[in-house]
């Protein structure tokens, strides 16, 4: 069986040598480029439609797309990130966790955003004083089961 | 002086006597939910304005006012949160941290989402199989500067 | 605004000098034991009519009625617990972690056993070698949503 | 001497070109899923009937069976598991440590729930509102010897 | 309800005012003196009979004897100990660990040592080139349940 | 020259192999089993003659004699040990640090139970409530040189 | 696609076998020492143009300077370095953090110093006491987006 | 004798009270900004005329003059800085601490940039895309001495 | 009875007051330096007759000499120390270990050199360059035992 | 290049093959046994004619001595070192870190050792009772410069 590290060192390949991008990968196959993004990184998994899907846009074999399947361990490196792009991200949890937890309990009541069910959008905002990156996340609210 | 955490002390107190929302107190002051819970918190700074504003709204003295206004040492609590509602953000980043990293160069190249020029929104999204919450991040791409 | 530290010492206090067990307090408010012991050491909350109730028990007042229904930042000490009855739980965590994954993704597909929406049962089996403590866990599974 | 690691690489191999599942697996030795598959993965051994029982089902030969018999040395990664079916068996560990503690005092006095002594349960609930996972944990009570 | 750190600090005080010895103290609640200690600095907890018979020897009231029988959280400082004393016994773990999971396994099958069900003893060995200290370690050994 | 990972994979194919037991080999070289073992494993030298006789009883040439003689460099995964077996040891070091400690003091004075002229042995106590593991540390007393 | 790691390897191999500096590799390339070095050694992108003027001098192929052109992730060895030039650094920071963060607010008002939309120089102070290393930072002040 | 954090707490209430700044503080006692405020803070000690000096200034006595001459401890939060003005600099000794280190052995040789024969200013550069932080270290090279 | 805390607060405080030195404190009581300042500091014990002439030196009470006299827990700040004076010494240990370790083992064999018995001795070296400190370290040498 | 690594492998191999000591091998290059080991280990760099005396004493080609040119980058194992006889040197500056800084302070004035202008000598002292480790370190004291 093929690991998640070879898949995703495969696709890489294929998508660089065919000169597709990422938005590209996910239109290909109906899906968002988030999600298409995640499972091919090895974080997320495809089903079985949407794993061939892709393997025929890049020109894969049968093993990618079994291996595109496969539930993922997910695993990510060291307790605080240090590429400077990840770490601003850690470093909006840190300083506006709190906030978020009042601002959620104030809405919602007790429970939290789900980062199961949950979607991501990331889009770009032109702006003549430097371009924007909006991120939206989306998460079904939990509340806590009191029994 | 007044420091940081007495300053929340007593605006939470307030708050509580006083019945006030974080979207009241946003509101009365013209700020938004999040940047004011955040400064509330002790993890942005108001200006001169700003804090007067939101004292007089809580019925507050002075000192809470100039302690809003103090350029806050941030800081949270442990490198990975423990908080159930917290932590979930946290797993966001490290599951989806090299995804957003991938799309961001994509249709930016390299560079950052800053977290300074940075803003936030949390809206609820009704949604009959459960309601949803919804975080928007809007940060500035900043191009990595090559000399 | 009475802390979830000294709302737990009064309930401590009060328990013990009215000789109640957390099962009987649990049956007093109709309740688990489980869930009503953790609301109790800070780390849920009780809904309005329940903390009343548990109040009444203890023979409190409204102030620890009132610590109860706020909402908990949950937090506990050390990445890993020492207390040796804790530390086995742990140690079933990391012995059995990737048993579970394996068996929950044979049984469900892709996704996780909510702690949110979870209860939690601890019941003693008598038994002549020496009785047994069973645990019963019982979280909502939920599917990774794709997007 | 064949490690460990190999030994779980061959049977996940041979398990998946036969197609059997972990429950199918237990079955065929007469033991239950999770302690079938905990040798598997290299966290238990077995007798030498059951491993060479275990091979003959997966058409695994002799070397297999030894590395199954072998006393495992038991590791995980890091202290705090990331993947987020794992987290959330911690994150349970973690809320609700105190509370397990204070109610098995309360059942069985000063003692601990035994890891060793121990057998876990893995089961699926349907429900119309979303299927649930019920583990059952089943541990020894050891009281603390005083001498 | 008096704390364990309040009531170790109690015993030490009327134990260096009186002058008695851990091994008198011991020695006049007819038990070791190893568990005698533990119970006293806080990681044991007695029954009331002799939680009463130390108090009495000490000259120490009822609330001492109360915290004596509470069920203790047993922590301690640091992953790696830092006292030299107590580092040595460290060391020993770590540069003996594999070589007593070798010999146990070897005497006993897979398993492990009891640390619940364990007694200890401390003794001098006078000897001419310089007194030997002689640690004596009595668990019951538990082997894996396999279901 | 051989390394010490080589040496200990070497020992452990030819004890397999002649099936002699860590007690069979220690007997054959007229040492201890736990010194034997330890290295064997890599964590204490041999002199020469030992060296040379171990070897002989396993059938290895003399590069292996030669590594045993080699002074180890000591290490051992992780600051907190995760294998059941070794993790017991280490919290029978947390759990009684300070009593080992408060009674060496007692007994010795100010100063220490050396890890270095020490020895340790293993047994089993044969106990119709199931067997017990005996380990007997002798460490010498190193009191601490005022100058 | 050529990774960073073998990239900086081809580099310093071809550097070493030419005898060329790091100043005169950026001399070559028209751009700073600082950032030509980082970018060689895969903690910065060139663009297109420098990345095959850098190739060129260096006598490497393409495939080196496509790698030079992708977005790093910028990973380091350990939160505290360890080699003594890079743990001055890091002491200068951990010692002169709050005294910058003083003077930074004082002249600027609440924000940061980007590390992005940033330059450094290093320049040697020829000196009779002893030559010195004159380090410049110069990066874009950022002040926090209020809203 | 008082230590450095009320020392601290009482010039920085003089200096709010007296409305100076540091760099006008500074100036009052003929020393650079950077170095007083480091002083001021506990990272550094002053002279005895120089601490009388800035305790002239600020109106305090003699105690805080003596406090000010006390060689300090140095010491910080933390291994990874929070407060995001801290720790872009620590990111910049990441990302550049190799660099830094090939570019000052290719100018001076083996050895390193000292950070106590140091000294540190920090500038504000006007610029109409936006102010620049500008950081000027110079710090004595020294070389390993070789013996 | 006192803390070594308040011990070692009294020692400093009556040391200041009365202007005498550690090496004058040292041979009023006729000890090494290192010795009686560790002592002070907490860090070792006295004998009855050291622990009296020292308070009578700096004129405290018995409750200090008892204080001297206690087995001190000895513990630091931190794995890694951040002055930079304990540092450096740090330092050298990480940069020197192996390379004591390989020089130790040649002249003496296998064993290590004792942090117990053990004396330390620093000392000022006059020099026209900048003056230098000599610390000399002098341990016994302790053979590793077999058995 | 050769890396240190492989240059440490072929000297250990070499110096073993010609049966020649540490203290032999810096006599021939007319060096300190201490720095000639930690360049040999790789903790140091030498000049061009002592690394060529040193290959041509151990017969060894160019390209090591080429490799024992190269400023090293300076790392070792884990923040708190395992193998004993290096951890004793760590426990010797945990226990006396502060009272080193006390004396150093004392006789110097606010400053420190440097680790870099620095030598350490390592002497066996023949004694009756067990010889003796006899470590010398020389630093140049760095006082803090002022500015």
């Amino acid at each position: 069986m093929m690991n998640k590290e070879l898949m995703t060192a495969k696709i890489l390949e294929a998508k660089a040598t065919q000169g597709v991008s990422w938005e590209g990968l996910a239109k290909a196959i109906s899906m968002s480029p988030v999600f298409t993004t995640s499972a091919c990184l090895g974080m997320n998994s495809l089903t079985e439609d949407k794993a061939l899907a892709l393997c025929e846009t890049l020109g894969l074999d049968k093993s990618v797309a079994e291996a595109l399947q496969v539930c993922p361990k997910k695993a990510w490196d060291g307790a605080v990130p240090q590429d400077p792009l990840i770490y601003r991200l850690y470093e909006v949890v840190g300083v506006y966790g709190d906030t978020m937890k009042e601002l959620i309990h104030e809405k919602f009541g007790d429970g939290i955003m789900s980062a199961i069910d949950f979607t991501m959008d990331i889009e770009k905002e032109e702006n003549p004083k430097g371009d924007r990156v909006v991120v939206t996340m989306n998460g079904k609210f939990l509340p806590y089961k009191a029994w």
